[in-house]
C-alpha cells in the first residue's frame, strides 16, 4: 500500500561491533572439580566457534576481554594459564579470514612477546571481519592516552589508546556477573549490555543467538 | 569456635555510592494516554523518596541521571520539561540534610541559571549524605578535561569534570534498558548494574530492596 511505512521486521537489526566478556573460567573449573587455572585452556574453542558463527551472521567486529593488567595479579599459576590460553586463541585466529589486533600494555613484562606483531592489525588469509583480543589491557593505561591530546581536538575515541576500536553496539558476558570490569569504558557508552548466566566454557551457539535476538528488540538512541 | 570464619552473612554488605538512571518517563506517560513531556513531573517525588530510602538504609552517595548534552537536542517542550522536572528536583533536595552538587556543562544555555550555585557542593540542613544530579552532562565534556592535565600524573579521575563523583558501586536503571547511555564512564567501570523493568514513575521502595539485596549477593572484586 503507498505510503505505508516499511516494516523493519523483516530483516534482523545486527551490531556491527560486539564485545564479548568471557567470564566464569574459574568457577566452570572448580565445578568441575579441576583447579582455577584449568578453565582458560578450555575457552579457546567456543572464542572460535563464536567468531565463526558471527562471520557467518555478518557482524563486522568483534572485541574479546582476554585480561587485564587487573588480572595478571592473580596467582602465577593461573596467570600462566590465561595468557597461554590468550596466546592460543590468536594463533588459531590467524588461520581465519580475518583482520586481526592485539591491544593492551606490551611495554610490559605481563605482554606477550610472540605477539607484538599484532600490536598493529594484521590480515590474516583474506581478511575481512576485525578481530580484536584485549591482553594486558587497563582501562586507565588506555584513557591516560588522552593527556597526551591536544585540547583544542574535541573528539575522545581518536585519542585513546585503543583507538582502531570502534563503539560498541552490544556487549555480551558469560558468567553472570552485570558489570563491565573495565571494559573499554569510552567504546561502551552506548553499548547494550547482555549477560548469560552459563560460565564461558559452557558457551553454546544458543547463546550468540539468544543475544542478537535481544538486541533485535531493543531500540538504539546513542543517548539522544 | 576458634579459627572459625566469622560468616559475612550476619550484616548486608552495603553499596557506597549509588547511581540512578531514572528511565522510561517518556514511555510511562505514553502509556497513560499522556504527551511524553508529561512524564518528568511524576518523576520528583520518587528521587525524594528514593534518596530517603537511601539515607536511612545508610547509602553514603548517590548520583542521579538528570539528563544529559544529548537530551537537550530532543523536542523543545520535553527539554523544558526534564529541565524543570531537575530544577524541581534540586529543590526540592534542599529541605533535606544532604551535601549537594549540581554537575554538568554550566557554561552552556542548557544549564539552568538558578542552578549555578550548586556547581561546587553546597551543605543543605546537617548535610550528610551526598547527592550529585547531574544536568547537561556529556561523558565527552567530563572525559576531555583529561587532555589539560599533566601525563605525568597517572590518576584518572582526578582529572574529569566529574572528580568529586566517586566510584560508583551499584547502578540502578530503571525502564528496562541494559545500557549505560553515557553515565559517568569511568565512575561505572566496576559498577554492578541492577535492571528493573518498571518505568521510573512508577518507582516503589521495593525496588531499592531488590537492587540491594542482589547487590548483596555479588562478589566485588574491582577487576582482580
Amino acid at each position: 500500500m503507498p505510503g505505508t511505512p516499511r516494516t523493519k521486521e523483516k530483516t534482523m537489526r545486527l551490531p556491527k561491533h560486539i564485545g564479548v566478556i568471557p567470564d566464569g573460567n574459574r568457577r566452570w573449573a572448580q565445578s568441575k572439580g579441576m583447579t582455577k587455572d584449568k578453565g582458560y585452556a578450555v575457552g579457546v574453542e567456543p572464542g572460535l566457534a563464536l567468531f565463526r558463527l558471527c562471520k557467518e551472521v555478518g557482524i563486522k567486529e568483534i572485541t574479546y576481554y582476554g585480561f587485564t593488567m587487573d588480572n595478571t595479579k592473580r596467582p602465577t599459576v593461573q596467570r600462566k594459564a590465561f595468557t597461554a590460553a590468550c596466546i592460543q586463541a590468536v594463533e588459531v585466529m590467524t588461520q581465519e579470514d580475518v583482520a586481526l589486533l592485539v591491544l593492551g600494555n606490551s611495554e610490559s613484562r605481563m605482554f606477550p612477546k610472540e605477539l607484538l606483531p599484532f600490536t598493529t592489525r594484521r590480515t590474516c588469509g583474506k581478511g575481512g571481519t576485525k578481530v580484536n583480543i584485549l591482553m594486558n589491557y587497563g582501562w586507565e593505561w588506555d584513557l591516560n592516552h588522552l593527556k597526551l591530546a591536544d585540547p583544542a581536538h574535541k573528539s575522545i575515541m581518536k585519542h585513546l589508546r585503543s583507538a582502531a576500536v570502534s563503539r560498541v553496539d552490544l556487549i555480551i558476558r558469560w558468567g553472570g556477573r552485570r558489570r563491565l570490569s573495565g571494559f573499554l569504558p569510552v567504546q561502551s557508552v552506548y553499548a547494550d549490555f547482555f549477560v548469560l548466566d552459563e560460565c564461558w566454557p559452557d558457551f553454546q551457539p544458543e547463546h550468540l543467538f539468544r543475544a542478537l535476538q535481544w538486541y533485535h528488540e531493543q531500540d538504539v538512541t546513542l543517548g539522544g
